[in-house]
C-alpha cells in the first residue's frame, strides 16, 4: 500500500490517498483541541495513544459483530480505513448528564439517565456544529428516512457494546461522540476514531462509595484544565490491552503483548 | 362563571381560577416580548386583537375537528379555556426556513422545506428554552413515549389544518409555535394560543412575482423594529372573519358581523 496525496486535514488526523481507491492512510496527530479549536495544543504522545486505542476499540466491537472502516493498523500513529462518503453529522450517545447535556438542561453533571440518550450535531466549523433533530436533518437532506434509521439504530448498539467493553475495564462510558459514513458499495459504518478524545470515561477502580469526586479517564483532563491526559489515556489503553489475547492484533498493533 | 384568583401571568397573558375547577379565566394583555423578554414594551389594543384571533382560530380548527382548550370569548381581551397540566414544551412546525432555524442552520430565510420539520423546546426561562429532541424529553421524563407520538402526530395534523386556512386567506404560514397539555380526565389537547404573536405569517397578497421583500403580518415587524404590529394584526382578522359564517361565532365574539 503506497501513501499519496493529504486529502484533509482534520483537528487530530491527517488522511491520506492510498493507490487502492477504497482505503485511506491515516496519521494520528498529537494537537489536543477543545471548543470548537479555540483551545489548542501539541500534546507529545497523544497520537500514538489514539492510534492504539481506536484500532483496539475497532477490534473488540468487529469481535461483537460491529463493523466500521478500521482495515489495519500501520505503525504507532497510522492506520488504514475504508474510504466513505460521511454523514456531516456527529452522533452523540448519552448514557450520563455531563457537558453540553448538562448545562443545557440543567441537569447535574453525573445524573443517570433513565435510558440512553441519542443527538445529532451537524457539523459544520462556521455554525459551531449546531444540536440538530431527525426533522432537521431530513429538511436539509444531510440523511435519508432509512439511513437515520440505521444510523440511530447501529448507534444504540454500539453503546452497548462499549458499556460492556468499558463496565468490564471498570471504566464508567458517560458518553461519546461516533460518526458515521457510507461505503462506495452503500454500507453504512462506523467510522472516525472512539478514544478518550471522544468518549467521557469515569474511573470506577478505587472510587470509595461516597465519593462525590469524578475521575476522568478522558480530554476533560484537557478541556477543564484539570491535568495531563497521558497518563489517563495510558491507563485506558493499558486495561483495554488486558481484554485482548496476544493473537488478536496479529503482532503488528505495537501493544504491550 | 365567577373570576378568582391570578393563578399565572405569562408574558402575554393572565389566567385566573373560576368557580368551576376544570376552567380558567384567561385575560389577554396589551404586552408585547421578544428574546425571551429581553425586549419588552406596551401595545394598545394587542390583547383584544389576539384574543379575537385566537378565539376564531380554535373554532376554525374545531370545524376541521381538532379540539383544543376553548370553551368560548367573554370580552374583547377575555375567554375561558379547560384547566389542564401543561407540558413544558414550546412545540414548533415549520414550513419554510426562518428565524432560530435559518440562522442556526446557515439556511437563508424563504427557503422551502422539504417536508414540515417539527422542534421541540424546553420551556425554562432560567435556560433560555433550550432546543430539546425526542430522547432528551423522555430521559428528562417531561412526557412519555406515548404522550410524546400523540403530541407529535397533532402537531402535524394542526400544521395542515393551518397552512389550509391561512393559505385561504393569501397569507403563508412560515412556523408557529403551539403548546400541548392534558385535562383532568387525561386528554391531550392544543392549549395556549394562535396569533401572529405565534405565528410567522407572510402576506401572499399584492407580492410581485419577483419580489423578494417580505411583508410581514406577525410579531417580526416588532421583533425585528419593522414597524407597528396593530395594522398586520388586525388585516390577520378581517381576513380570518371572511371565512366564518356571522353564526359561528354565537354574537358574543365581539367581530365586524
Amino acid at each position: 500500500m503506497e501513501k499519496l496525496d493529504l486529502l484533509y486535514q482534520g483537528k487530530a488526523k491527517k488522511l491520506y490517498a492510498t493507490d487502492d481507491q477504497d482505503v485511506l492512510w491515516v496519521e494520528y496527530m498529537n494537537q489536543a483541541t477543545a471548543g470548537n479549536g479555540a483551545k489548542k495544543e501539541q500534546i507529545e504522545g497523544k497520537g500514538h495513544l489514539n492510534n492504539e486505542i481506536t484500532s483496539l476499540m475497532f477490534r473488540l466491537l468487529a469481535k461483537r459483530g460491529i463493523a466500521s472502516h478500521f482495515v489495519k493498523q500501520l505503525s504507532g500513529t497510522e492506520q488504514l480505513v475504508r474510504k466513505m462518503t460521511m454523514f456531516p453529522l456527529e452522533i452523540v450517545m448519552r448514557n450520563v448528564a455531563a457537558g453540553s447535556f448538562a448545562t443545557r438542561y440543567g441537569v447535574k453533571e453525573g445524573t443517570v439517565l433513565s435510558k440512553p440518550v441519542l443527538e445529532f450535531f451537524y457539523k459544520s466549523d462556521e455554525l459551531n456544529d449546531p444540536f440538530i433533530n431527525n426533522d432537521d436533518i431530513l429538511a436539509l437532506e444531510l440523511a435519508t428516512e432509512e439511513q437515520l434509521e440505521i444510523i440511530s439504530a447501529k448507534a444504540r448498539e454500539i453503546n452497548q457494546a462499549l458499556l460492556a467493553i468499558f463496565s468490564s475495564i471498570d471504566v464508567r462510558l458517560v458518553d461519546f461522540k461516533i460518526e458515521m459514513g457510507i461505503t462506495s458499495d452503500g454500507m453504512i459504518l462506523l467510522a472516525d476514531e472512539i478514544t478518550p478524545d471522544t468518549c467521557r470515561l469515569w474511573d470506577e477502580q478505587g472510587q470509595g462509595e461516597d465519593s462525590e469526586a469524578i475521575e476522568h479517564l478522558d480530554k476533560d483532563l484537557f478541556r477543564r484544565d484539570l491535568g495531563s491526559i497521558i497518563p489517563a489515556y495510558e491507563e485506558i489503553l493499558t486495561r483495554l490491552q488486558g481484554l485482548e489475547s496476544p493473537e488478536a492484533c496479529g503482532g503488528n498493533c505495537h501493544c504491550k503483548h
